[in-house]
This record gives structure tokens, sequence and C-alpha cells, in this order.
């Protein structure tokens, strides 16, 4: 019997569903992907409203995962589904619950996992985490922390999310939320955060970080050629930034040493909580390569205690882009299995 | 028969050796405490001069470990010693060495627990850590932290040390130096910090940087009546701000109030990372009671996530500060015996 597991990223726009071996190979991915429900314009959620949404969805995504395991098998009739393992916002590993998502029709809390469970009871492991934690996960078992103890990642994108692996053990905390690093202050009293704080990582370091950082300088200097002037805040993306900086322009590459300086201090305070070996960088922004890894290390090397100085490496992450999501959510699984000797 | 550790403190003056019971009795206490070898006014120490001291020392305190155990056995002869926990500055669990001591009289890396270990070849567990993650442990055995899985121990004294539990277990990262939170940056750009780096949260949040608040304050406000402004930097402590504060002077109570402010927005951030159950205060500047745990306490809840109010509790160590630095260095034995099920 050849082993797989099953990865679900319920992201804000579509829920990604694929089936992985524990090679880390995508054997099965529904294309496109199955929309998420969506928030509607009423924001007065009953609880009834919420309870028929959800009913609704996991009736859904059962089907799909149903017919997942169906096409797998067409292939291999030798298949042993060993769980699934989910990323969801607010996800709370614990408990399995999705708590006060804001991007999700879902009012309070919601036993996500064990609504699957449910519908799959001959599936042991039925597990859930956020996405950041998830790609963690999906570095440590198929990607470029294989054999690592201590690492962190970082996933940029819209916002700043984290994971990190301590011991060879995704650390939890005590509530199941912990590795919010995307919400340590890193400007006292700085940019306002989206969520209601100031001067956070995230606000600073993001894809929408960057934007900002463009627009700061916009003002500083108001240059008289940019191409960068020539586009609206709402249109600004990462992938202009870079661009503009491959064309030489100046401000697109403040833009980036500002944003690796910033990430590099904080990436030093994290060495200094955890004595990562590595950390990982993953997302949009991080494709920037040089721009960013450059003034990153180097900010984070002089921000750092001498005794750490020259041993911790930032690394981008080894999943791919477009399967990261069902790879982080599937390793759920496979640690699962690792952690009860299965 | 009754088991007993040894716990072994390595200050920069002074050693205390001490044996303790799985209780935390301390059944035996060398006083006064022995001293430590000292810096010479040379800084051309040789590897030869430093391996005589190393050498002198290892066997002075095999003197008295075999002492102490000759007293303990003397009161009850049906003891058992398990082992010998030791607390030393820039100590690696890992590899039980003592690396590049800035304060010690020894050059390079030395092989301390190993040398200990050869003149009692009968231990099973001889173990070296730094003192603030001894302080933890010695909570979590001893103290207020029994049965928590998660919690931070922040040690406040001249510098700000820390001790990081996660499930369970202390966070050593990949090196053996993790838990270096007073090296955080809070203040971009800030106050010079003994290690060399700028903004750390030990140049604001430790009796140090008490000192330095007042003297900033006197330099802002140049009161006409303070009786902080008839002390001179070199005498200033905590107790004296303490005092004024007790006696209402507003710029002793700025002081604590920005001290506070500054190390609540720290352990959010440490909330951020770890989501700890709670966080421990210990040492002298935790002794000046709410006028440093309420704006403290304060300033961290304003600082969190909403998924994180409410729920970490931050308190005041439970350890006595007499006996301390030993219950912490023993507590290291009885957490070995537990990892290994002994």
């Amino acid at each position: 019997m050849k082993r797989v597991s099953i990865g679900i990223d319920i992201g804000g726009t579509n829920t990604a569903i694929g089936v992985v071996d524990s090679e880390g190979n995508v054997l099965y991915e529904r294309k496109p992907q199955m929309p998420t429900p969506q928030k509607m314009e009423n924001p007065h959620m009953t609880q009834t409203v919420s309870d028929k949404i959800v009913s609704k969805y996991v009736s859904d995504l059962t089907k799909e995962i149903k017919n997942a395991i169906e096409m797998v098998k067409q292939i291999n009739p030798q298949i042993e589904v060993m769980g699934i393992g989910i990323g969801a916002p607010n996800a709370n590993y614990y408990t399995g619950t999705i708590e006060y998502a804001p991007n999700l029709p879902f009012v309070g809390v919601v036993n996500f996992a064990s609504l699957i469970n449910n519908n799959f009871p001959e599936f042991k492991f039925v597990k859930l985490t956020n996405d950041a934690n998830a790609a963690a996960l999906g570095e440590m078992i198929y990607g470029g922390a294989k054999g690592m103890r201590n690492f962190a990642m970082m996933t940029i994108g819209t916002g700043l999310g984290s994971g990190l692996i301590v011991n060879g053990d995704l650390v939890y905390g005590s509530d199941g939320f912990a590795g919010e690093c995307g919400h340590v202050t890193v400007v006292p009293e700085g940019r306002l955060c989206g969520c209601g704080g100031h001067g956070h990582l995230e606000a600073y370091c993001s894809a929408t970080g960057i934007k900002r950082t463009v627009y700061e300088l916009l003002a500083k200097y108001n240059p008289s050629e940019c191409p960068l002037s020539n586009i609206p805040m709402s249109e600004m993306s990462s992938k202009i930034v870079f661009d503009a900086a491959e064309k030489g322009d100046p401000i697109a590459k403040e833009v980036f040493q500002i944003t690796g300086e910033i990430l590099g201090r904080a990436l030093a305070d994290t060495v200094h909580y955890l004595s990562p070996e590595a950390i990982f960088l993953f997302g949009g922004a991080a494709a920037a390569g040089d721009y960013i890894f450059k003034p990153t290390k180097e900010s984070m090397e002089r921000h750092l205690m001498p005794v750490f100085r020259n041993k911790v490496k930032i690394l981008p992450s080894e999943l791919k882009e477009s399967s990261a999501a069902i790879l982080g959510a599937s390793a759920l699984v496979w640690k699962e299995i690792e952690k009860n000797k299965v």
C-alpha cells in the first residue's frame, strides 16, 4: 500500500484540495480550486446563518475529498489515505477549531476538524493549523528544512505569517495560536497594522508594507522622474517595484533596502529568541531575490549578538509556490504519524 | 533512599553551592559562598594560564561538592545524589562547555561539565546552562510554573536574562544559546547595550536601564526639587528609585512607567512568538511590585493582538531570591531525570 495524505488550504477566496504522497508528490489537485464561501454584505451574521454556511461548505468539501480519493485510486488502487491536514485562518491546532476568522462567513468558534472527521471516521488524523504553520511543516517534511530541528518560516504575502519549529515540533503555545511574528513591534508608534496595532513587522515587511514604503519614499523625495510615481497605490505591487529596481530606479532599490533593513532586524530578534539553524522566506516578496535577501542578511548580522553571528542561514523556501498550500496542509498528517509512531 | 541534586551557580564574583531535594528544600548551602576566580588586570591571558586557573577551580569545586555531600549525609545517610546542575555565564547545554565568557578568566571554550564529571563518574547527569535558563527550570520544578508547559522567565538584574519553556522543555535552539530576550531591539537606533548593540531591551528594562532612565528624565525636566537629582549615577539603584516613588516623587514614578511601557511591549512580542501561559519576572527590579507590574501588564495588553488579550499572566517568581540560583541549577538534574525517565 502507498500511503497518502490529503491537504486542504482554506483561503479567503478559494479552497485548494490535493492528495500528496510522503515524498511531496502531488498525485491529484482539484482544478480549478473550489470557491470558499464569501462574507455577505450584511454584517449581522446570525449563528443560524453561519451554521448553514458551515454545513453546506463541509458537505461540499466532503464530496470533493471523496472525489479526490477516487481519482487517485483510479491511477493506483493500492493507496492508503492516512488523514487530512487543513490550513485555515485563525485555526487552532489543539481543538481543531476555526475561531473568529475575520475573512470567513463563520460566527464564533467552528469545530471544523470534527465536522470533517465525522464524515471520514476511518481517518485517524484530521488536523488543522494556520497556513504559515502548515508551510513550516511542509518545509520540514518535503523541503529545505528536512532534518532541521530548529528553524523559522516567514511567509511574506499580503501579510506576514510565521511558523516556528523548536526541538523538531511546531510551537503552538498555550492556546494553539503561537507564532504570530508579523505582529511584533518593529517601529514603536509606527504604521497602523491590519490588526489595529501600530508599527508591526507586517506593516513594513509584506507586499502591502513594500507598497506603503514606495509611497513614503515618493512623499519624501517627490522625484521628477520615477516610474513608480505614475502608478496609483491601488495598482502598486511588489512585482512593479521589482521591475523598477531591475531597471535601476533608485527609489525602488531603496524600498527593498528599507524592507530588508527592518526584516533583518526582526529576524535578529527571532534568533535571539530561538537560535534557529535557518530562517526560510516564502512568498511573492521573497521572490525579489537578492533585492530582499541581501539587505535582510546584512541587517540581521549587524543586529545579532556576537555569539549568533555567521551561524544562521536565511534561505528561500524550497516549496513550489503553486502547490505549497496543499503540501503544507498535507504535511500535518505526516507529522502526526511521526509523533504517534503509526 | 532520598534523592537529592547538587546545584552550583557560577557568578562573576562568587560561586554558590547547595544540595536540594526534589521538593526544593535546600538541605545544605555553602556559606559564605566560594570565590569565583577573577579576571586579572593583564588582558593577555594565555591558554596555559587559563588551563591552570580552570584546573584549580575544578579541583576546589570538587572538594566543596564532596564536602557538601558529606554534610548532608551526616544528617541523613540515606541520600542518593542524582547529579550536578550548573548555572554559568555563556554555558552551552548541549556540549557542557562554557564558551568565551567575558567575565571569567577562561580562554576560549572550556569543557566544564566533563571536567566536573571526571571527578564524579558515578553521577549520570552533570549539566550546564546559563542562569536565566536555570531560573526557568527552577520555576517549573519548584515554583509558580509547576505544571505549565509553555511559559517565559525574565530575570531582571544588572542585565535582563530569559529562559523560554516550550512544550515543557527549555528552548536551547540549534546551538544551545537560545533565549536571549535581553538583546531584542525595542528602540531602533536606541541606547548602547553592553553587548555592543543598540536599543536592546536590557538597556531599558534592567536595574541599569532604570538608572539610565532616571538621568534621561532628569536631563529632560531639570527639576528644581527631586531627591534623585542629589545622587550621582554611580550610586543610583532601583531601590533608591523605588523609595523616591514611594514618597511620591513624580520623576521616580515616571521612570517605572516608562520601564513598564517598554517591558510590556517586549512581552507582547514574547506572546506573539510563543503564546505562553504566563511570564514570570524575577530579580531586584521585579521587587518594585506594582510600580513595575502594573504599567508592564497595561502595556502588554495594549500591544497584543486581540486573540491573545487577557490570557497571559505576568507573575512574580516564586523562587526565594536568596536560594534561587542554587534551586535553578539543581532543577537541571530533575529535568534530566524526567526526560530520561530514570
